[in-house]
Formats: structure tokens, sequence, C-alpha cells
């Protein structure tokens, strides 16, 4: 059987996400598709719009046949670490290729990176080390130490974003040394970080976003760049849990974590290094906002995204203990078609790792911090919702359609 | 010199206090007034309507002369160990008297029970324990094993809060060993529990505080049981900081801390006892404020007040460790008089802890415990308020009244 999986956040699922979906279908002549969709906390440190169900649906009415949940251990990590973990679930959930969107769009520019830079790796590395040691943070440092690298015309730009990802996705399946095979589409139109809307039909998730949390707050600004299931998903939630997370909602807890800390405890939390402990604290004193909060904290030495990323840590509470050398040990899910169900009602007898479809049965050390964080997250719906949020944890089932819901799609 | 401390909580301050000041310097004829005030939080495991530095100016204008503040090390305790701080404190500030108000009035009875509860005490303590292996609350208990001693009429009445209280008052500086003397002025009208007004012009602080909560909001409701500058502080600090405090304001954050932390942690606490913390870990998912969840975790082996203390411990981070063999080692000052400045300005050379004024140049592992409290306290006011709050505890000078102001009392 050919399945192919992908690696995705739906942070909302817009036109972009169903393009990828359908050329990945195209181009890799799959029968199945199954993703790997990060929980209620993303990997750039932020919470999720919609708790991790809502995307799941949009995720299976998109195209998706299984979702599965990639652990908090490697969700809110740095892309390396997130990239081999959402590797090593789609293995182990039968793939034998992933299909990821890029600036490139090269499969064989991509190969070319990946032998370039093991050739080049020592020069690499010393690069890389010799740029942080100048005070910029790690990502912005590869992004240097690779121009520094000998010119070389097949290799794929590595200070764009989702060829960072694709390339991180491709070193993490040659380290593990799975036997996969790699498709990338070139993203259409939209830069990863747009603010703005630039075509009739597709925008990042990031302008989306912002609109969502525009002043006006108008919903009908986003109708045209996401399928009318997201559109419908999004209405949904906001009547049923009051409101769409964001940091904001969540800064009075974390304010309120760090102001009854202490400093010994602070550094306990995994990613809170090097001084960093006291001068959150001390600025959660004076910050009015998240944003206000994030402004203030900011250095040079760390980017924006790793900042967040430790606000996330802190808020749940998230140890060094917690996140060390993670490996998947479970495949929780989230949601499946019908066609999916087929493919799983098969494939849990061969699986080598349990397939959580209800958590009370399974526990472990991976899968405490995925409830931990679902918990801290529920306190981000409007008040009179959060115990309605929490309760899902545990007793939501994976989301469901059949093959006629499925067939109903217009593509 | 004379001098006469109280100990008090003014929550908020009302005419039975005042009667109480009045009478206090009629008995003792003291030239001087020094308070020993609870903090943020409280003996009953609240916290407090109005910040301390509200509260100091309500007690200066009552007619106090010095406030001090009751480090949260002993505010936060049974009272037993909440009377042992206060009567150390007082001492250590020069008094050589203490005046409190009880049910029975009558400081040759108290006497007669301090000495009737030494003579008794091996049965006594006995009673305790076996009423305690029954599983009732320790203070059910010490109710139950002194009505279990032989009769005698001279005894004051141990089931009465405020005759606990006093006893305990005695019982400290009998066990400390210190020169003071005691008074004791019988309580006017209200009972301590009482929710409903009952007087012309006396009501308990229980019933006016469920005035100011209660769902009209009334805040004329309660203008004849408080003197005009209660009145005005509290509408005063309504403007100022939002709200007034109550725990339903920090139920989100006490929520928040019990999803995020985990059993040891939590175990840890003071007061956390007993497999008290599974207990309360799952009722937090499904409590949806502060009420429900004290209605859901009360059990007969702990008072409300006793489980309301241990919650404010949860919400500020006071752990076990922070809590052992207090000992008073600072007066922290809130506020003075003219005339209250005047004996500091010459006590100071003779004081054998220090007197804090001002905390910058200050700090210990006690005083760590009271700024982290009003941290934590500060994040009851309203949204908007919470960082001018926060600003309070390290940059409020103490509270001075001028002869000029004090003069100008109508009494």
């Amino acid at each position: 059987m050919n399945i192919v999986g992908v690696i995705v956040e739906y942070n909302p699922f817009h036109n972009g996400h169903a393009y990828h979906l359908k050329k990945a279908r195209e181009e890799t002549g799959a029968d199945l598709v199954i993703a790997v969709m990060s929980g209620n906390f993303l990997q750039r440190g932020e919470p999720a719009l919609l708790s991790k169900w809502a995307r799941a649906e949009m995720a299976l009415k998109g195209g998706v046949d299984i979702v599965f949940e990639l652990p908090y251990q490697f969700a809110v990590q740095k892309a390396e670490t997130f990239a081999k973990g959402a590797v090593e679930i789609l293995y182990k959930a039968g793939c034998n290729s992933i299909c990821f969107g890029s600036e490139s769009g090269s499969t064989a520019n991509f190969h070319a990176t990946l032998r370039y830079i093991k050739k080049h790796n020592q020069l690499f590395q010393q690069q890389i080390k010799h740029h942080i040691e100048k005070g910029v943070s790690y990502p912005k440092a590869m992004s240097l130490a690779f121009q520094d690298l000998p010119f070389d015309e097949e290799i794929v730009d590595l200070s764009k974003p989702n060829n960072i990802l694709g390339f991180q996705y491709m070193k993490a399946i040659d380290d593990h040394g799975f036997d996969m095979k790699v498709y990338t589409i070139k993203r259409k139109n939209a830069d990863y970080h747009d603010e703005h809307f630039s075509s009739q039909t597709i925008a990042s998730a990031t302008s989306i976003r912002k609109a969502l949390f525009s002043e006006k707050n108008e919903m009908a600004q986003i109708k045209q760049y996401v399928p009318d299931h997201t559109f419908q998903l999004l209405t949904q939630y906001k009547n049923e849990f009051g409101q769409l997370h964001s940091w904001e909602n969540y800064w009075p807890y974390l304010r309120y974590k760090l102001l009854q800390t202490n400093q010994e405890e602070l550094k306990a939390i995994y990613e809170v290094e090097e001084g960093l402990e006291n001068r959150l604290i001390s600025y959660a004193l004076y910050a009015d906002s998240f944003k206000d909060f994030m402004k203030k904290i900011k250095t040079k030495r760390y980017t924006w995204t790793r900042l967040q990323r430790t606000c996330v840590h802190i808020l749940t509470n998230a140890k060094k203990s917690d996140m060390k050398q993670p490996k998947a040990s479970y495949l929780r899910l989230l949601g499946m078609t019908e066609k999916g169900r087929h493919y799983l009602n098969k494939f849990k007898h061969q699986s080598d790792i349990p397939i959580v479809s209800k958590l009370s049965p399974f526990y472990n050390n991976q899968i405490e911090l995925d409830i931990r964080s679902s918990r801290v997250y529920s306190l981000g719906a409007g008040l009179a919702f959060q115990t309605k949020l929490l309760q899902t944890e545990f007793h939501h089932p994976p989301i469901y359609l059949s093959q006629k819901q499925t067939d109903s799609f217009p593509n």
C-alpha cells in the first residue's frame, strides 16, 4: 500500500493546505494520506487557534485520512527535534513517503543539499559555532554559516522557513535510516510570514490569524482564503468555547506562574538557560500583555520563536527532565475517515507502538505532557467554557468521517 | 511609656473596631496604640478585600498610631501560630500590654482558663487526640476536649471564635515568657460569623463583606456600619484598582496551578497532607468556581478555613520548607501617625530586629514570602490595574498621617 505522510499544524487549515494535499496525492499516487499534527501548542511556541480536535476535523474534511498527534515533546521544539519526531511518527504509522511544501519545490535540489551539507559538515559546524559566539541565535547562525559555504547552484536556500523544515525532514529520515521516499511541492503564492493578503485565494496562516484577531474581528475577511468547512468550524468553535485561543488569553497565567515561582524552580524548566530566569521574573512585574512582555525580554541571543517556546514550557511546567531525548512511544489518534479506519483495523496488529484512541488505558511520561498541556490549553477558552474544554482531553473520541461524508466533498 | 498592642485584620475596618480601639485606650490608659495586622492574605485563608496599604490607612484613621505587618508565615496559620507571631511582633515593637475583643469580656476569667488548662493539660491533650482519631478537625477536637474537662464556672467558653483567639494570645505570652499585661473588651452585639445585619451601627465584618459582594453590590447598605473614612477608602480602592478582592478573582490562577503541577510538587506545599493532593488535582478539573471547588473538596477531617488556608499556600507557592518554625525577624512598617513617628524615631535605636520601612535594603526568607504573596495578591485587581498594584509592594512608602490630620478626627 502506498501511503504518504504530511507534517502539519493547520492553524487554521486554508486553501494552500488543500492545494498541497491535492498535489501530494497526485505526485505520489498514494492510496492514503496520514498527517502528524502538533497538538494544542505549536512549533513556533504558540497556542493553536482551536483545539486539536477541531483542527483534526479540518484535516479530515480537507482530505487527510488519518490524523495522529505529534507529542508535545516534539511539537514545541526547534525545527530539528520537531522534524525528528514527526518523521518517526509517520514512519511508525506505516508511511512509505512524505510530502512537504517548500519555497524551492525541487526534490532533486533537496537531495543535493543534504549531500552537500554532509560533505561540508565540518566547515558548516565550525561556521555555526563562530556565528553563535558573535551573539546571534542558532537559526540565524545556521543561515549565515550556510552562506559561508562554497557556492553551489543546485542547493536550496536554507534561509527560507519551509526549506529549512523540509531539509530537517530529509536529514531526520537519513539519520534514522528510514526507507521513505521524499516529495516536495512548491508553495503557491504566500510567503510563510506574510502578514497581508496578496492573492485571490491563497494566503498564509499568519495573515489569516492576523485577520481573525484584528480589532474589527471580521471573520468575513478570511472567507475567500479557507475552505467552507474551515470557516464553519471556526464559527462553531467560537460559539462552543467562547473564543479562539491566542497567547494573550494565557498571559495572566504565565505572569502568575512567573510571579509565584523562584529562580531554582524556573531553572528546572526546559530551555530556561543562562540567567534567562532573572530576566523573565523581573519583566513579568512590568508587562501588561504578552506582546509587551515578549518585546521586553527579547534579545539578539534568542529568536522570538525560541522565547515563545520557552514561555510555553513555563506555562505547561515542562521541565528539563520531562523533555530528555524523546522517542515516539505511541500513536495518538485524533481522527480518521472510513478509509483511514479500514487501514488502522489491519495496521494495529502490526504496529510496534500502541495506537491510542482512548486515553484511560494508556499512560507514560510522554503522553502525560500532552495531557498536562491540553489542560493548560483549556484555560484559554472563555471563562464559562473551560470546564467543558478540559473534559475533551479524556472524553473526546477520535473524530470520524464516514465514506458518505467524505464522498460529498467538492473535489 | 504605656503602649497597648492590638491584633487586627480590618477586613474592612468597621464601627466595632472603632469601639474596641476607644475602649482599649480607656481601659489601659495607653499613650500609644500599635496594631499588628495581617498582610494581603488573612488567617481564615482569604485574600483581604483591599490591599494592606488601604487597610493600614483605615487603621490609622480609626485611631491606631502604628501599623506593622504580620508576616505571611504567621498570618495564614491556625490560631495558635497566628497568635504566637502576633504577640511576638507586638512585644518586639515595645508594647507592654495587649487588648483583644472577646465574647467573654472578663480578663480574670481568661487568666483562670489559662491556669485551668495548664492544670488539666494531660487530660486535655489526651481528649484532643481521642476526638481527632474519630475523624474530626483539630479545632473541633479542641472544643470537644474542652467540654470533656471537669466543670469550672470561671472559665471562658472556648467554642467561641474570639475567646479561642484571646486564649491563644494569653498562652503565647505565657509560653514566650513576655512581661505583658492582658486586657479584654467584651464584643458589642455582632457575632463573628454573623452573615446578617442585626444592629443599628455594629455589624460583623462577615456581614459587611457579604453585602459588598451581593449581586446588587450596594455600597450604601454598609454605610451605617463603618466610619466615613472606611466608606471613602472602599470607594476609592474600587476606582483605583478596578474591584475589591475575593477568592473568586484568584480561582483561575489556583485552578491553573493545580492543573499544571504534579503530585510531588503539590506535596511540597505547606499543609498539603495525607493524599489531599489527589483530591485537589482531580476536583480542579470539574469545579467552575472557588466556592464550587471548596464544596467539592470539603470533608469532615478538615475545617473550611484550614482548606482555604491550604489553597492560599498553593496559590502563593508557600512550601513546607518556607514555613518552618517561624520567628519574627523584622517589623514591617505599613503606616504611622505623627505620634507614632515620634515613638519610632526613638525606638528604632533600641529595637533588636530591623524596622523595615523600605523593602530594597532588607531581605530574608521570611519577608520573601510577604513579597511573593503580595505579588500574587495583585493579580486579583482588575486586569488593567494589576501592574499598578504590583508596584506598591516595593514602591509604596508607609502611610503617614500628620498631627493635623489626626486632630481633625471626630472622636
